[in-house]
């Protein structure tokens, strides 16, 4: 049988992928307490909003004031998503500690995502890349739709590699492989690792799965036995999927803590602070959030 | 990497361990009705209705009418739930082609679930499998709360295989061990099938999953990395959790369904007709049944 890691380290993303997907809108007030209980749950990043231009996501244009507003962790790194020179320059000034540039390893998907084809985004990538590394920060780089695509169908692991070199030759800290419609079962994670791999030291390679289809736990189970230690995840599994309405998105955070807690992998997260902010953001949403081991904490408080 | 099995057995348990978790009460046509789009699902065995007394679970107190009306396929094993030999009595004449006995390993949720120790219970379990044999019905053995008990805690797997040890000796075909609680992480998937696999061959041992913290899928493939080919699931996931109200009990035969189907394991099964017929009950419980990966569909049809 496999093993598995001694410690994982989880990206909470639900202020930035989890919102983004949610109709309901969140004040800024109750975006800056949410974070901040976030940041005492002993996670280690949160990437707390995106600096995409507002007209492409409305619910995180208050991304500058909210960077401004919360209070830091010195044991958190606080990131953001940037598409752009403009959107790092704001970044910038609102404070981060991680820029995450992102682009698809569809063609098709990447030019309905980001308006260019794939080889049209590298130099803007590129720039914002050696910018943010210029000014002493880390960054990440998300690769979507690993698996497949919403438009293309199946995706191969050499159109993913083939983006994440370009990606690396530009200098990010690490990747981000992302399960953007949450197709992926165990043996494509097989398919995918068995070539990303070969590249990349697994320390530098973070599993990105949405849980749409409820097949993300097994897929970090499968990952963490390729070595595998660093997972994103949104509280509660906050957010939606954009191809599908009223379908789950990110996988829950809590359900991963309730793995790893289960398996006896340190974490250094606090169960307890991470449902107090699950169930403040579901009350402000006004829904159930999609986590099965949130409602069943829920249920015995 | 595990391998995984070439083809796999559900038993679809909703109408009996899904519908006695649910308040809704469904009329005796629509469960015939249910049940016999089920029987064309090509799904092999169906556990239509139990036994039980009507007093314990009034939700299924039409037993012996749905048994006398469904339209049998004679590709389908129909199974039900006995609980002893007046429950026996009535099946038989109700009509079934297996029969399931049921205890607990743990001393506590035995005697709070059937009022008896589990010394008191063995020979009660032993008549009715005698005589089920005796009758030519197939006898499956439910072994519950094999992980974790709402009550006492760890059990241990010494404690599952003593109990299986009995049901063996009384002759039943099979047994079905249940993490009824839905606690169970791959790590305890481990512990037990170590144990249990010592004892009995692998197309004995049927793995009953609850998905009560999201870490159901996860089991089933940590269980067919072991050999074991034969699971217990529930239609959209359908039933709740005794112990928790709100939370998701059975694992949904639609999830476990896309993961065999992704990993290009052979079920038999169609995957339509099943949609259909978790849309059926949806539609009479009136609400949203948990499977994600049923969610998904209904939003794209």
């Amino acid at each position: 049988m496999g093993r598995w890691p001694e410690f994982v380290q989880i990206k909470e993303v639900g202020p930035r992928d989890g919102l983004q997907n949610e109709k309901q809108r969140i004040s800024t007030a109750d975006k800056v307490h949410w974070i901040n209980t976030l940041s005492e749950s002993g996670v280690k990043e949160i990437e707390y909003s995106s600096f995409v231009h507002p007209k492409w996501v409305p619910a995180l244009s208050d991304a500058h004031e909210v960077g401004r507003r919360i209070r830091r962790n010195p044991d958190v790194r606080y990131s953001a998503l940037i598409p752009n020179m403009k959107g790092l320059e704001l970044a910038l000034e609102a404070g981060i500690d991680g820029a995450s540039v992102f682009m698809s390893a569809s063609e098709t998907h990447n030019r309905k995502n980001i308006n260019k084809t794939i080889n049209e985004t590298y130099p803007v990538l590129q720039e914002v890349i050696q910018e943010a590394k210029n000014a002493g920060k880390h960054v990440t780089g998300y690769v979507s739709t690993v698996f497949d695509c919403p438009y293309e169908g199946k995706i191969t692991p050499e159109q993913v590699t083939r983006v994440c070199e370009r990606l690396a030759e530009f200098g990010v800290d690490d990747i981000s492989l992302g399960d953007t419609i949450g197709t992926a079962v165990p043996s494509q994670v097989d398919q995918l690792l068995d070539e990303v791999l070969e590249q990349f030291p697994h320390e530098k390679v973070i599993m990105h799965f949405h849980d749409t289809r409820g097949m993300a736990i097994a897929n970090i189970m499968r990952s963490m036995e390729y070595g595998i230690t660093r997972f994103d995840s949104s509280i509660g599994g906050l957010g939606g999927c954009p191809y599908a309405p009223g379908a789950a998105g990110n996988v829950a955070t809590n359900d991963v803590l309730y793995l790893l807690n289960g398996l006896g992998i340190d974490t250094g997260m606090d169960e307890k602070k991470l449902q107090e902010a699950a169930l403040f953001i579901q009350s402000k949403l006004g829904k159930t959030l999609p986590s099965k081991s949130l409602a069943y904490a829920a249920s015995q408080s």
